[in-house]
């Protein structure tokens, strides 16, 4: 993976919007309604599934998963542009705070306290 | 946003988990799970805003948001590489679906056979 | 509706899973996952639609959302019944708190801090 | 649990949101998002549990398991009264198709099709 394609499927994906004059429906509301209901697609594929099955998909059922982390990705990307919001540095200004919340010496393997990214 | 920078995000989230060992609770199921709860804290942020609301957010809350879609991120970098998934290549795949699922001629300005990315 | 109704409702769902054999995949964790994909469904019908478009439905549409407050429904029956929760009960007790959180006083067509039934 | 208890409940929910004046919010499309949201609470309790601690939750997180669920029927009871929809009716006309949709002989016991309540 290279800069050029994150950036290029960035851009990719406010003309294919533009191309098709949905900007209009693409509210920052509607963008994380449509959001969730890829999360929800995700989330049906595992179910029913066990743990342990889900860490061991068949190959029909890896590509359908991959079609909705890329749906997820997708709207990541038009809510972010939408909000003027830069998602590597909303994730590196996230982490900073995730590891003062669960410094190494506490969060170790801590499954009781474990709460990780609230 | 540079390569180096999406590349050393998926290093850093790979190398946080890692060093809590929170490894054993991160199946494909779970991280499913924990990417909703983190998309319904997003849509927490706008479900009583008008539309028109939810595009001229005052700062503070605009800072919120922004560390939703982090999480966001995050977990959607770990579910792929959990599944050796590349969420780029992903994109590009899913875009060129999309592109013949609506073509432009039919899907302009569109509402009500508005259904993107499903 | 009369209470021999709502009694119903909860034997006929028992039924209908004991009659597959179905209770080995309803776990409380399982029907969680599986409300909330029915909640996406439902959040699904209203994405793309103004506030104004979603309280006036056409027959058909309202038709399919019917079908999805079913669905949440089924799932909420289920998981109560498999922790042994009165779900009556439980919103008694709900609303009794929310009377507290939310004085009326206070509250009162108050949107900003508007919040309500966290 | 008597039907009086039911429609008590309906009528309180009813009476708490308009005393309160907060029907100016409660547009479907916004119910349908409080919904998720309450939802994803309930599964947030789950997240990093495995399916057996889901089954046998300590005293004090069921209470909070059990006020996510009565969350989830307020909203649930809310939109379906916007609607002009009977939950109970709803449920009935649902249990119907999905015994068509899983008849006993091909549903029973199979996890590889089990696709309940779609």
């Amino acid at each position: 993976m290279s800069e050029a394609d994150f950036d290029r499927v960035r851009r990719q994906v406010r003309e294919f919007v533009a191309a098709r004059d949905w900007d209009q429906f693409h509210s920052p509301k509607n963008l994380a309604m449509a959001l969730i209901v890829e999360a929800a697609e995700l989330v049906e594929h595992f179910q029913w599934l066990s743990e342990a099955e889900s860490a061991d998909l068949p190959p029909e059922k890896l590509a359908l998963v991959e079609q909705e982390l890329a749906d997820i990705q997708v709207y990541l990307i038009s809510l972010a542009a939408k909000l003027n919001l830069d998602l590597i540095a909303a994730v590196d200004k996230k982490m900073l705070l995730n590891a003062q919340k669960y410094p190494v010496d506490k969060a170790r393997g801590n499954s009781k306290k474990y709460n990780e990214y609230e």
